[in-house]
């Protein structure tokens, strides 16, 4: 196990971000020692309180991540970032949150690219609150965030930083090759040098992850992956080529498989597994309903294609339930567990 | 219970079909009692040999589906269709294979349709097969050819007997707004009239069933169900005027959600009653996914629409293993139980 400790991006102070991360510091204390909340220390003292399980906690002001090595027993340690913020009201938006949660991002993305933690953990941001930041704005969200602090401190272009976004439960592992946009336009951005890239970007990641050639399989775009062009031509045209020239570099890549029985073939269990270590989807959906078809607690994204690890819970920052105690932090802390095991083969 | 058994028609001799269904009646002799086969007696016949399950097992002749009342222990009742088949080598493509498992089909509805039988239930045949004979080879397959049944059985055209397809597992119910096309080709075959008449074919189908009004899931086209017209616009222009009108009618169907998280909440286990009875997907995919992903064996086909309750299990022939013993009976068996769950509430 790398011996730096994590930092976690407090997210938006409005959301559940800020009681979540609480809960696991408290639920898992040992496992948690060394990290450090990126964040804003009066946010994550109120946090505290709205959960019986970190009443007895205590939030601690670091100013270097060292610090959070030598915390006290129930102790979370908080990077503060910038401007100590106002006590934003829980579930709603709110520029100064909005605006704080990018400078959360950024420190902690540096944090990792300067070696100084092992991963990035990022709990949920308000998209509506980040665009009310002139700074912001622009972005989409963490991953473009996370892209262009990459890029600046490689001295790189964005375009020359693609990355791809993964899906990953105890089960199974989805790379998406285009992600939110709407069907037609997806099918028309499934391109063949977009599904190598894809294919390239998941055969590295996957290697650093596993220490071995990951066996990867191709969704096709059609039912039964077009029946040899009976059901559309995308699996010959586009997806074949792609892999051919995968398959060149060296990467262990199967034939577009029926994607009614893809996820079902790589997906692991305790009785069964999988024989896929992971699946490319073509769109969206195709990827994330058998991701999420056994329960999205256990969800984790993990940006991909990036100098640095990150992973993120797979939910947003649930407006209409922060502050009451009601938040499930299970999505963050396997997000949490899934950055420790990236970064335990990893380094 | 309805006290009418099944007709279970033989499929193609050459596949698995005949040796699954002995094994069904070996491992469910209780339950399968009154039930008969609509095939051939000799392939029957050769069928109990290929597994010891079935060994001790016989075949007996009879005229009439009455007779399968009666049958002796240890006994399956086969009612003889057409001419004597001669003995058709395993796994191969065989046109008098091909055209029988037509008869069976049209013999097995005719039981169905006169009421002499509860329902029907399809072993697999072969398509192939099937279109060397001149008598079908233009239906594409069983659901083109009981809907041919029904409709000249009831005196109607086919085009006013609408099916729709349901795949079925104990967890999760859906039916198919489209089938097998190229995904572009789906999307165009997405309007507003197939999608009303998708909605009120299941709506039908599932109050039958429940006994009561059933709770209808409308899965969305895109990402997050269009995020309001942000990446397409299918689920306000096609899918919501379907709903108000299905609405208007008295159905309960949901707004389009999701279709990452729509089968998630319809899903049914012991610790999470689903929120919904039946989803409706848009596409093969979108609704095969889930349906697939905990393991195929569970999964049954249900045709909606027709004036006869028919089942079938979700695989195929599967010529590579016939005659050997290694066929899993499993989904045959829930296509059996799925018949006659749905013919005790419906009559």
């Amino acid at each position: 196990m790398n011996s730096k400790g994590l930092a976690i991006s407090m997210g938006d102070a409005a959301g559940i971000g800020p009681e979540i991360i609480a809960q696991c510091f408290a639920l898992h204390a040992a496992d948690m020692r060394g990290s450090v909340v990126v964040g804003d220390v009066a946010t994550m003292q109120r946090a505290l309180a709205v959960h019986p399980a970190t009443a007895q906690w205590h939030v601690q002001r670091v100013e270097q991540v060292g610090q959070a090595l030598d915390m006290p027993t129930n102790t979370i340690a908080v990077l503060q970032v910038g401007d100590a913020l106002p006590a934003v009201p829980w579930g709603q938006v709110h520029a100064a949150a909005g605006h704080s949660a990018g400078l959360f991002v950024e420190a902690a993305a540096q944090l990792a690219l300067q070696g100084d933690v092992s991963a990035v953990v990022t709990a949920p941001l308000h998209k509506e609150a980040l665009h009310l930041s002139s700074r912001y704005q622009n972005y989409p969200g963490h991953t473009e965030l996370l892209q262009a602090c990459a890029a600046r401190f490689a001295g790189q272009a964005v375009e020359d930083m693609p990355v791809r976004m993964m899906l990953a439960n105890p089960q199974l592992r989805v790379v998406l090759v285009t992600i939110h946009m709407g069907l037609r336009q997806a099918l028309d951005a499934i391109t063949t040098p977009h599904v190598l890239q894809t294919l390239q970007i998941t055969r590295k990641a996957l290697y650093a992850m596993l220490g071995r050639e990951p066996r990867i399989a191709v969704a096709g775009v059609n039912p039964h992956a077009g029946e040899g062009g009976l059901f559309g031509r995308e699996e010959l045209d586009i997806l074949l080529p792609a892999i051919v020239q995968a398959r060149s570099e060296g990467a262990h890549v199967s034939d577009p498989i029926a994607p009614d029985t893809v996820f079902m073939r790589a997906r692991s269990t305790a009785h069964k597994p999988g024989e896929f270590d992971v699946v490319v989807a073509q769109y969206h959906d195709q990827g994330l309903i058998p991701v999420k078809y056994d329960g999205v607690s256990d969800g984790v994204n993990v940006t991909l294609g990036l100098p640095l690890v990150r992973t993120s819970p797979d939910h947003g920052t649930a407006f209409d339930i922060a502050g009451q105690g009601l938040a499930d932090p299970s999505s963050l802390w396997q997000a949490i567990a899934m950055a420790r095991q990236l970064t335990s083969l990893t380094s």
